[in-house]
């Protein structure tokens, strides 16, 4: 596939020619321009010449500290897709008329390496990762990206700057893959020039001052992805709107906003994560729920990784629990009668930040939900399939081909 | 309002302590810092030592040529904002992990200055985009900002480069002031951090062919904004996740996308712009109708100009047009029935960009409408709505205080 921006123009004042445009004009309909693909063979090293002091792995908060390299590769529509470098991390430079700062067709990924007991550093099933990418940048119209290539480059960023990852459970080195449109103009149409460029950040546990439970105020007035929307991509656009849903819930004493849908009130995400919640039934057994991927909802790779783990009879059977799994609709209206009815067991949020984190409490329309935690952190449920995921992402679990080495 | 990131902290995968946080917490609780509002009277001044050459006006096209200065001024949480500059045009440098190119809390205006007949460059209505840049800076939890300022910073960026403006009919300097989220973290809070920058591109008519009327291509199944969301605030991401519908459009043979919302297909706006039909009544005048500001609707400053011009005795009798004005939500079943009847008379676009521009087919679930313009590029309503527009916007209509000087 190649940009198709011809097919967006005609008007002057929601486009204008592009580069790739005027070439196609000049070889004619069949003369298509031959586009270079994202090749992370040819990846070009430039290693930075003095190295940052690492950080004391108990001061690092998310997101605030990066490692010595990044790498960039950039998109152009007359040239395609640049020789990938690898160079000391940097600012961007960038024409204040780019559409990444107006029309925001940007998309990211976030992914965690983790050491394993063997020392070396792997990735939880990065494959997820790197179709969701090439989905949310189809989605925001961006030039075509190979997922595979990128991995490639997230690799070999993670090995140059493995000293970076800290050692010990939950902490971990946060990739965040990113891609931006570039197209210097303020035409309103898709960006044919793209930056592509990886990232990584040392990472501590999720909860610095120790694991606890969360608490989560639901809110139907501001409503994150609605169908037809791009809730169900990883675009940067879905977050910032956030933003100040989040400040009124934490002004009310909730770490995050539970998000609701619609007239019934279908319960949705949670901050920027999945949400579950356990149920017990009448036979004994458990009900596990999470809401079905309808295109408002994130379609998480800690999600789809809980659901099978979940369901998997060697999982129950270890950790002497017997659940049932569904992807269905649920309501705030039934998460409040499982509640009155002593059913509700558990809810939990997962992420590639938290992995697995629970739920306290839920405040609704000002009544408050209270899960019951019994004095633990996290209930039997997303206790057991907590520890399994970190097993798996550490290494210490072997599970299918999940934990995925950075080294061949 | 101080930048109150503090209650949203407490989690370490979404956020993080930062500067302003910090000095609170040296400070105490009382300890506000004091943080400098934007003051656009002490813009320093550093002019391009070599200007550009301008370009022929008819060969301008849409935001792609800019002119030789920018202003940029930049918010810090311990500081507030930095005494704003105007200096030549050139690129930003930001680190790769600002919030602008992650989770997007961008937003934007459009404005337009032309030549009077006196000479003089002039903005319309400025204080309404200003009101709007405060409204979607605050709907994005980005810092607060002073609109007032901003347009004294617009006003000396367009008398600066007055010789960009061309001269003509159609012909203006397109403005942009735009605010990015510039906080340097991944955690997923509102970005304490911001850059405001005011960059201007000489612009000539939104049709370089000649003024033509317009196809839309009528879509449910993609959604442009929903109750809860941010479709009436001019905010970034609202504008990317419609390159794809745009293309689908295009690929039928559609110049924009006209959005629909909800199972009662609801008429929203089109592409980029505010929509509006005018419908024959049987006593003889004439309703027109546009899409009300639920939420979902951009509130245009073009959109509310023309519902007061439409409106006003002393237009319609210029025009010798008598008209109804509502604000209602309408449907395509609604369409479709006045077009049978033969009851539509014009359906029309209206934004910064194109003005006033006809609509001269709808196409819908395989089906279209035609518009009876005779011939015309524009039918009565919407041609005399243009003139208005364009004669106030030009200089050469008086208006109410609407068209505002550059200078003193």
């Amino acid at each position: 596939m190649t940009v198709d921006s011809k097919s967006q123009n005609g008007v002057n004042g929601h486009s204008a020619a592009t580069p790739a445009e005027k070439i196609q004009n000049i070889n004619g309909q069949g003369g298509q321009p031959e586009l270079a693909k994202l090749d992370a063979s040819k990846l070009t090293i430039e290693l930075a010449t003095c190295l940052k002091p690492l950080q004391e792995p108990e001061t690092l908060r998310f997101g605030m500290n990066f490692t010595d390299h990044m790498i960039v590769a950039t998109f152009d529509p007359l040239t395609g897709w640049s020789i990938p470098e690898l160079k000391p991390y940097g600012p961007l430079t960038l024409d204040p008329s780019c559409s990444c700062f107006h029309y925001c067709p940007n998309v990211f990924e976030g992914m965690k390496a983790h050491l394993g007991p063997d020392g070396k550093p792997r990735l939880f099933r990065p494959n997820m990762n790197m179709r969701r990418l090439e989905g949310s940048a189809e989605r925001m119209a961006l030039p075509p990206i190979d997922g595979d290539e990128v991995l490639k480059l997230v690799k070999v960023l993670v090995t140059t700057d493995a000293r970076w990852i800290p050692e010990g459970e939950s902490f971990s080195l946060y990739l965040r893959p990113t891609i931006i449109g570039t197209r210097a103009s303020l035409g309103v149409t898709a960006s044919d020039s793209a930056m592509l460029y990886i990232i990584a950040s040392p990472s501590g546990p999720y909860f610095p001052q120790g694991f606890r439970p969360m608490s989560l105020f639901a809110m139907g007035e501001n409503v994150r992805a609605w169908p037809g929307g791009t809730g169900g991509h990883k675009v940067g656009g879905n977050y910032a709107p956030a933003f100040l849903p989040q400040r009124i819930a934490a002004k009310q004493g909730y770490d995050q906003v539970l998000w609701l849908f619609g007239e019934e009130k279908n319960i949705t995400e949670a901050g920027a994560m999945n949400f579950f919640v356990v149920v017990q039934r009448d036979d004994g057994d458990m009900d596990v729920i999470t809401a079905p991927l309808d295109g408002t909802i994130l379609p998480g790779v800690t999600r789809a990784s809980c659901l099978i783990i979940a369901a998997d009879p060697s999982f129950q059977e270890k950790y002497k629990l017997r659940l049932h799994i569904h992807e269905r609709t649920f309501t705030m209206k039934e998460l409040m009668q499982w509640s009155e009815q002593g059913k509700l067991v558990e809810a939990f949020c997962v992420g590639t930040a938290v992995s697995v984190g629970s739920v306290n409490r839920i405040g609704f329309e000002g009544k408050e939900i209270t899960l019951p935690l019994n004095g633990a952190v996290l209930g039997p449920v997303s206790y057991a399939i907590r520890e399994q995921v970190l097993g798996i992402q550490e290494g210490r679990v072997q599970w299918e081909d999940w934990s995925v080495l950075c080294e061949e």
